[in-house]
């Protein structure tokens, strides 16, 4: 069975674990307080183009949502989401365990507009009883988004104005952002993210490290004792130097952005064949995630021989299904799928 | 600088990052459905000679401390723990922070007693107005407890008879388990905490893992959803198998008690040369741990070279500090340490 | 001004006052534990038709929605609800405050059909991934609905059958209970929610009391420890008997049903007045919530003389709006509104 | 049996409850913002000498500590109390449900120091592990204390003063507060309070009202968005007005000194028929709570004809009990109570 049914399904990549070998033996304090962290933080504040931001290391993506979003809001306020969000749905309600609503709005690609948001805004603040409803506080967005497809420049830039204006919060879920910042088309960077959300992260569990995300506090109201709503929330890593040296690889050179490359030239190749079958796809993404729309036999076929996933039944015999690459997606296996794709 | 400061200052036992590199790129599905954690959960039940427990894989300890006591306990409830309880001091109010109280009892060696624990059992439910009052429904201990101490196998039988007949949960924090299975005059066994407990973890973080605690459900109650819980707290690890490899490695033969019994060996050299100084201790510990009672100016002189922690001040001139060994620790260390404390 | 925007607008009915008066003097012991609850309670059982529930006083809906709730939920369990359902939208996130997801599905008329039930059980366990999704534990609605409907005797049973196949609580928020009951062409009795429900409570407040709601709990596994729950949500009143006294006077003769009685038939006259001027309705009520759909100019010149909530924006020129009616309401300002509607 | 056990076994002053029946037919809307509710705001804000404070009006007094201190506090944060202090002890840990921890000091008389706040203070930010505990943001005290006791304005300026300039909040739980004004030796004010706190509260409940606490937000910090604090935690009363119109009579005169100056002398008097007796205190207290410590036999005899609670056992012959006058107290009662102890 070939997987393409997640982007962490092998280890990392393996300069990340030859590193680990190497720093292996060092002593070191905990806590993310070591030289290996402090040198990946300043290389990430580099790419920010903005030594006023705070970096931290997280373990894993719900985990960051849930302690980047709690640590932020006050008990009565909740966090705007399309209702794909991943917050939304596959967090087991880690939002709601810490007491916020996810307050939703409806997509088709995956992404809220400046115009939701303005709406769910008014729509809050006009209600003559509004101290009875959840207030809108925070504006949370995946780049890439859950349905694989990407925020311009632009977009981001006039998300980021609405809240600014409205005085919501921005924070962007960059579980996969390596994948985004590398597709085709793509013109956002992360020196940009920085300029235009008050919280946002790198993702390293999907993008070639073993596990690890990396978060960026823009805001300076955000700073304010995030170490300790890390350690409250059982996310302080004892040895949290493995973070920083995971960081330490990926971006001390553009490793990073060349593993992510590579998950996007694999989707690409799988996107086109699907294109070439006639078949269309539930979403134009140009990342590591690709939503074909397939006949159910097709479907069962190529079950049989790889691992992807369900996403919508689009009619009685019809699915939306998702194919996944990674940094570690491998030449041979996109093309068996190619060929398998061809012979349907 | 020498750390002796904790037992997590290096990275893991050597075979366990082999390992990764052998299993890198396998492929394998997430969130610890894969073959490497079915086969260390394996391990884990044959160690507790008990085919009828659950074992999960978590990263950190507060984390596992908050997912088990708060996936076990009703709103009104709280868990029972010495006042020097890790749940108590230096989780950042975890357990709070999922609702719940930690009641606590004072200790002068860390332990709990059985007479403690009834009589707050007691306080309880005869006060009329117990309603008012956090219900006391689980019992935490450590083993070795925060102070380096071991609970003896008719201890642990005494506690856990107690809670049972008083309808209270048992449940042991294990972060530094190793180090108590291997200690001089331990007679307590894995298999002894799964008979005793309701629930327990093995710490791997502290004893030679990278990171990764193995908790084990004894009682049925506690089984059900628990993976839900798992993944609501952003404890559920995507590359779950990185867990199931660690284990593996640690309990495919006795590499866990090994590594756990030279940090032993390590402690009781430096407990030695401090008693052979004449220096008393906080606790008689014969873990990992050692606590002696020093004078302030001998502090000063060891902190020059050494990295350790505080735990009281004890007079005006004295103070408790704790010397830290792990797996890791070097015997060149060692005897440079038990050196300067002979010339102090 | 004259209101018609809620049914809290007065105080309470006379005799609860007086009773109020005569019981000022004499002494009892707090929180619910005196006579007078003792007495209320055994009135509320009886009607049950059943010895075997528990009753339980709070001061307010919101209160016991949230106490009932999350004393029954654990933490990564949710409650299903509709779109319009009183704890999804106007209680300022009080169950998620407790650490738990309000699940909608979509109405037109206020209720859940077992049908969208099942649906939403069915999709939780047939994914894959359920493990990552907030699972449905219990179903709430509202009866009479927050649209003014009522479920007939055999809905009630068939969402009772269904959530006891699926192993769901039941929960029926009766904050408008009265108004139900007495409503043309209801067929449910108390003692049937009795039968059907797991829990629910019979409003007060709206219903004649200057505050209260009786909570009833069916379900055995919902009954321990729960006024250890009210007691930590600050909802355990001091003089508890305030509630026993005006829930004694509500059902110690038929007062509860007449005064209900008396709301429908205000909200009765008030229909047919809207209907005779050919508007038409959001919903099909027969309780004391009217919600005709007016032309704007219309709604602008009710909205001189008499106080009424929006409910919808219908279109570009007509809005939803809502008239309430209570045990309070005066035929006086019914009678002059129906003038008015008929002038418009 | 006479009840001496607590300070809420009456109903309300009888002119609460005319006002009650005199305002019943008015119609008003709902959720505090009522004329009535207006007027009380204002001569509370009167009161403390003072426009620039918000005052809110809630139900009980467990309900008001959590509403304000979890409105106040970040997720790591935790409030500093006495160990007797209500919310540690009594509120069935109601403070821990809304995720903080109570961080203790022991106490004698009830009173917490401006030397034992700083010690708190220090004790945490001098751990070079601060991030790994709960900081330590707001000082809770009661006034009088849970001992009956109060402070005197310079203690509470101590306080405040200390409170000030280590950044945290002072917040006075006045239950009970009326005893305390109107105690011998008091020289506190409500404008004091106003001017040392970040907020206090004013109890009804306790001292002549149906139910009610008055909530003053004297820093500015604390004011935004409680409405919507207040609505979440169910404190939201719907017929607001309730509260106004008690508020309203207990301080258009002076009739909520009144009441609690009569408290103060009832238990004036039955601290001088112990002190005649011979018998000691456990604390020395001049508000309506006495806490003699008498021998077990007495404690016997007096219980067959009176109610009163348990304070504490100190040792194996004397117990510390707790006699509690109201506002309602009787002469009658408390000579008889007079004559039985004389002839103990």
């Amino acid at each position: 069975m070939i997987l393409f049914e997640c982007d962490y399904a092998e280890g990392a990549h393996p300069r990340i674990l030859e590193r680990l070998i190497q720093t292996n033996d060092e002593q070191t304090v905990g806590y993310s307080e070591d030289p290996h962290c402090e040198h990946a933080r300043q290389l990430i504040k580099k790419l920010c183009g903005n030594n006023n931001v705070d970096v931290h290391f997280l373990v894993g993506g719900t985990q960051t949502n849930t302690v980047v979003i709690s640590s932020a809001l006050r008990p009565h306020q909740g966090v705007l989401a399309v209702d794909f969000g991943h917050i939304n749905v596959h967090e087991t309600g880690a939002i709601e365990a810490k007491g916020h609503k996810v307050l939703t709005v409806p997509t088709k690609d995956g992404k809220i507009t400046p115009q939701q948001i303005e709406a769910a805004y008014h729509d809050h603040w006009n209600d003559v009883n509004h101290e009875h409803i959840v207030q809108p506080a925070m504006v949370y967005i995946s780049n890439p988004t859950e349905l694989g497809t990407i925020y311009t420049r632009t977009e981001l830039q006039n998300i980021s104005e609405t809240c600014r204006r409205l005085g919501l919060l921005l924070f962007v879920d960059g579980a996969r952002l390596g994948y985004g910042l590398m597709a085709e088309g793509n013109d956002v960077s992360i020196a940009d993210l920085a300029t235009f959300c008050d919280a946002f992260y790198i993702g390293g569990t999907k993008c070639g490290a073993l596990f690890g995300e990396a978060v960026v506090l823009c805001n300076d109201m955000l700073k304010r004792d995030f170490r300790y709503l890390i350690k409250q929330h059982g996310a302080l890593l004892a040895k949290g130097r493995l973070l920083g040296i995971q960081f330490e690889c990926l971006f001390e050179d553009d490793l990073y952005f060349r593993v992510s490359k590579h998950a996007d030239q694999m989707a690409m190749q799988i996107r086109e064949a699907f294109l070439q079958k006639g078949f269309s796809f539930y979403c134009d993404s140009y990342t590591n995630q690709q939503f074909p729309i397939v006949p159910n036999e097709a479907m069962e076929k190529l079950s049989k021989k790889y691992l992807f996933s369900l996403l919508a039944k689009i009619d009685e015999s019809h699915t939306a299904i998702r194919f996944c690459t990674s940094w570690a997606t491998r030449q041979e296996n996109v093309s068996a799928l190619i060929n398998d794709i061809n012979n349907l």
